[in-house]
């Protein structure tokens, strides 16, 4: 959608500026703007599939998700894992750029990319089903947890991203088609998000984000290099109490203001908060047990690329909603960057009034691949 | 978003027609570009609240919608109603034009509408309560019903619809929480459409949709005057077997081709299907079985007004979707209207071998009000 990427990046676009910025760099130029309103119509914009990083990680969030987790059968080793992944790729090679899947039914779903992404994670039973070490390892249990097997573990990720939710379905259709007499399906969590970057509880997100995604998100050598790795944490909102907290307490949560996003201490949204900063009682400013400074890192090499999808999957009978966030976070290092703050958020997060963790996955996310080759291979050839 | 109406017109929209489309005639204007981009990129594109006839009907499909089933709590009479029905009108007319319902939580959320409506359907209960006849009756048994009470019935209906799902999510929570003290939640169903205008099963849809609104839509005479009624039917698909069958017999099924949505005796998608179109062996072209055919009326007036969302519910471990149609048509009578249609489908719809409806639901959607005004106010005062 034409919403995505240049549109969003700040209040005073232009229009030529803002269509230009749908290109992948945000350089301006001329465009034409008949096509590009036609391909937007359409949704025939197409994000690339082959190349070093798969898809999906680094790309502009598109408007929806799902997320699948399998389980393999029972038997299913290497060999079939080979024969599995290609056929995945070879899918996700064709459906992201808008051609059908082999045996496609619905040929003309496929006509409409709408910024498709499809990408794949092994969890710590997919390397065991190929008798290899798995890089990645359930994580620790955090006091605040609640997990519920239902949203929990998997063998197999697949991530299905786009702007469009029928073509969500069909790529999903066409994955799980040729995923089937391999793997069983464990749980499926669907998600979106809004332009607006805002999320359930109204406050904006991703300011903090990893920028130095070659330091802190893909890994540099070993069989994953080009590769990442994937927490998923479905985390319940309690949106009815939050509901009754006054602004002031929510700020103080986050450490962030509601209206702009801008920290505590700062103006706009891209101010650096200052933590040191105290009020006129000596206080200070962001609290010690404010979420932002609680998973903050100093060093951006230790930073987490979070792309977070919110949730939202109706009411109970007294209207209260089943709602929160899938919390999708990417790092080099789990156990260097993930965990650390998972443990500082566990141990004084003043938000842990009004979330709880309830599923939780990890995954590596292989590297992404050249036309030929297929996802995993570096691992499982 | 800036994908609905003008754009999806026509194949060949150059981009001053298209935007300007975006507006509700669809003369071509002058527009300032800059200004439509950044209220695309905002979200903050609106749709009347006040008129004749209550938004969320004629309005140009939105992106997601919510239906909400309620029943009445026991003892909720007319005084009830009405005081429901002044704050839920008083919280849609705010959060449509992106203003903060009274007392909102959370404000940010309001200011993106993204094209919000919130319409609103009485069913039986709700006239019963209210010690009135009620003007629409639960629909007679079709043969090829297998109506689950857990999408079925129901005393109100909120339907909230919009471009951005964060924003149906906020408004929902506004408008149930206003709700709460009177009804209870019966059901909740989400769905969403793609901007093809396809649904999961390929097809184009809503080609023969009625346009002569004032005749088939809305109501002339009496307490609904400038109103109408909605039947609210699930329809699960059987994709697994769907896909199995061959293009041919799913257009033959149809009676219109899959690519582009033209009657099997046409070419384009607008050609006026030929009923009595014979083949070389002398049988017609369009199956007296065929979808289209059955559901066919020759009287504009009789025609319906569909505006149907697809649902997707997740996946079974085998990996079959839980999806479907969530067929929403609007017409001025549903006893001279909708039910000989559905008649002629339930006795001899091809489609029916792979579609099931789950679900039933009857409303009286009441007129718009003007502002001071509430919705249901000539049905309950
Ligand atoms: C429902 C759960 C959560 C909500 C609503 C939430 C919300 C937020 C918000 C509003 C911000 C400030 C804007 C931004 O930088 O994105 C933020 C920052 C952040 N959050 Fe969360 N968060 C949640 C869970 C988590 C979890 C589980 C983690 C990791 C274990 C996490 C890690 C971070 C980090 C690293 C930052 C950036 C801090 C910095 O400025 O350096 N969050 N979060
Ligand atoms: C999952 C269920 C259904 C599917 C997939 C479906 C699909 C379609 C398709 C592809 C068309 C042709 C394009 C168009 O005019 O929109 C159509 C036409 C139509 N359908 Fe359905 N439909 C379904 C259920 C129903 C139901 C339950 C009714 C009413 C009881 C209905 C009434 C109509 C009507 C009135 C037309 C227009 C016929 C004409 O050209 O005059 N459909 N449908």
């Amino acid at each position: 959608m034409i919403t995505r990427r240049g549109l969003l990046t700040g209040g005073a676009v232009t229009a030529a500026g803002a269509l230009a910025g749908c290109a992948s760099d945000t350089s301006a130029r001329t465009l034409d703007v008949g096509s590009l309103v036609r391909e937007v119509a359409t949704g025939s914009r197409t994000e690339p599939f082959y190349g070093l990083h798969q898809a999906g990680v680094a790309t502009e969030p598109q408007a929806h998700a799902v997320f699948i987790g399998f389980d393999l059968r029972p038997g299913t080793r290497k060999e079939a894992l080979v024969r599995l992944l290609k056929l995945l790729t070879d899918d996700a090679a064709r459906l992201t750029q808008g051609r059908p899947a082999l045996a496609d039914t619905e040929p003309e779903l496929a006509a409409n990319p709408a910024r498709l992404t499809c990408t794949f994670g092994f969890g710590p039973g997919l390397f065991d089903a190929a008798g290899a070490d798995s890089p990645v390892q359930p994580l620790p249990r955090f006091a605040t947890d609640r997990l519920d097997k239902r949203w929990s573990g998997g063998d197999l990720l697949v991530q299905v991203c786009a702007d469009d939710n029928v073509t969500v379905a069909h790529a999903v259709r066409m994955i799980v088609k040729d995923a089937r007499s391999f793997a069983r399906v464990r749980w499926t969590q669907r998600g979106f998000r809004s332009a607006t970057r805002r999320n359930l509880m109204g406050q904006i997100e991703g300011t903090g984000n990893a920028t130095d995604l070659d330091r802190a998100v893909w890994i540099g050598q070993g069989p994953l290099a080009g590769g990442t790795t994937l927490v998923l944490r479905r985390i319940r909102m309690a949106l009815e109490t939050w509901d009754a907290v006054d602004r002031t307490a929510r700020e103080f949560t986050i450490g962030r203001r509601l209206d702009n996003g801008a920290p505590l201490t700062g103006v706009a949204e891209r101010d650096e908060p200052d933590f040191a900063a105290k009020n006129r009682l000596g206080f200070p400013v962001i609290s010690e047990y404010a979420h932002i400074r609680r998973a903050h890192v100093a060093d951006p090499a230790l930073r987490l690329l979070r792309r977070p999808y919110n949730y939202d999957d109706g009411l109970s009978p007294e209207g209260e909603p089943d709602a929160g966030l899938l919390f999708a976070s990417y790092q080099a290092d789990i156990d260097r960057q993930f965990v650390p703050i998972q443990r500082m958020l566990a141990e004084g997060d003043l938000l842990n009034e009004w979330i709880t963790t309830i599923g939780s996955a990890v995954f590596a996310i292989p590297p992404g691949c050249a036309e030929g080759g297929w996802i995993g291979e570096s691992l499982l050839s």
